[in-house]
């Protein structure tokens, strides 16, 4: 049996999201992996299921998901604003806590610092925003407790090239960073 | 000995972030508990600790109090767009995974979707971005792993007034988030 991956990512927001999951668990199965999707239904439902509204099933079919697998591959492109999609920034901590490898990409090739500073409309080397409040300047990818925690869980975060297609189609980067996972989990891609 | 409960949020990025810290940690007190902000230093450092960056041992700091705490409360805040911070978000998933009773609040009083919209620059009642990519509308505070994650942890997450004093010093929703939780850690505040 492959070990199975779950793939966090906002691609579940694309109006082809179903074909992007598809596209990425045969990336997974090329490297011997089994890729999980946020939009996979869960073989069994749990006690009360049918009574919770969507946005709590959803909740708790992403958290099941995540309890299952051996790892969990995050899609950290920057989405709507400087970070990561906060879906996708939970689901790293939470697979954390539960003691999972975690893996991140991102198509961004740009420093979190500079991102905040443009999205903020800030000049040049700001290093406070408009409330005196911080920007983080530690050359990462996103916030600090991101990269960090991919960092201690001994995984890693793999940022661009700029994407050829589509930021959200382009798997290059993807395809590393399961190539990487893969390698951690023992298996032969 | 007082119940510890991690104070995430981006009050860390204030110029008066030990100030703030310190104003959290006396209404924690105030109901029993014990606050434990990002800013506290460990009792011990771990192995290999001096050798690590900045922002390693920053993550490994926090990643510490969370384990060593009873609970954890979360200013969601938005931050820097339509969500909260990542940061903050990290903490609460690794929170849950580590199967902490979380709590949140915020100050904002719009929903997610119409801060995302506004944030987006969409039309009034879009339902996809630019990209095409769908924005969540379940009437909730935040991405729906944020609000399914508190709901399902057994916690609350409190949202306004509109704060009277700046939105990062008033601290009104913040005390009855901490009143909440200390019932549930079963502490007479």
């Amino acid at each position: 049996m492959r070990p199975r991956v779950y793939l966090a990512g906002p691609e579940v927001f694309l109006p082809d999201a179903a074909a992007c999951a598809a596209r990425k668990k045969a990336v997974c199965a090329a490297h011997g992996l089994e890729g999980v999707s946020p939009l996979d239904a869960l073989a069994t439902s749990p006690p009360g299921w049918d009574a919770l509204p969507a946005w709590r099933r959803i909740h708790l079919c992403n958290e099941a998901h995540i309890r299952d697998a051996a790892a969990l591959i995050a899609n950290l492109t920057p989405f709507r604003g400087p970070s990561a999609d906060a879906g996708t920034v939970w689901e790293l901590g939470f697979a954390r806590g539960l003691g999972l490898p975690i893996f991140g990409y991102t198509v961004a090739t740009e420093a979190f610092t500079e991102r905040t500073r443009r999205s903020l409309g800030c000049a040049g080397p700001a290093t406070r925003d408009e409330e005196g409040m911080l920007l983080e300047d530690f050359g990462l990818a996103d916030n600090l407790m991101i990269d960090g925690a991919i960092a201690a869980a001994g995984g890693v975060l793999l940022a661009g090239p700029p994407p050829a297609a589509g930021r959200w189609q382009d798997l290059a980067v993807f395809a590393r960073c399961v190539a990487a996972c893969a390698r951690r989990l023992g298996v032969a891609g």
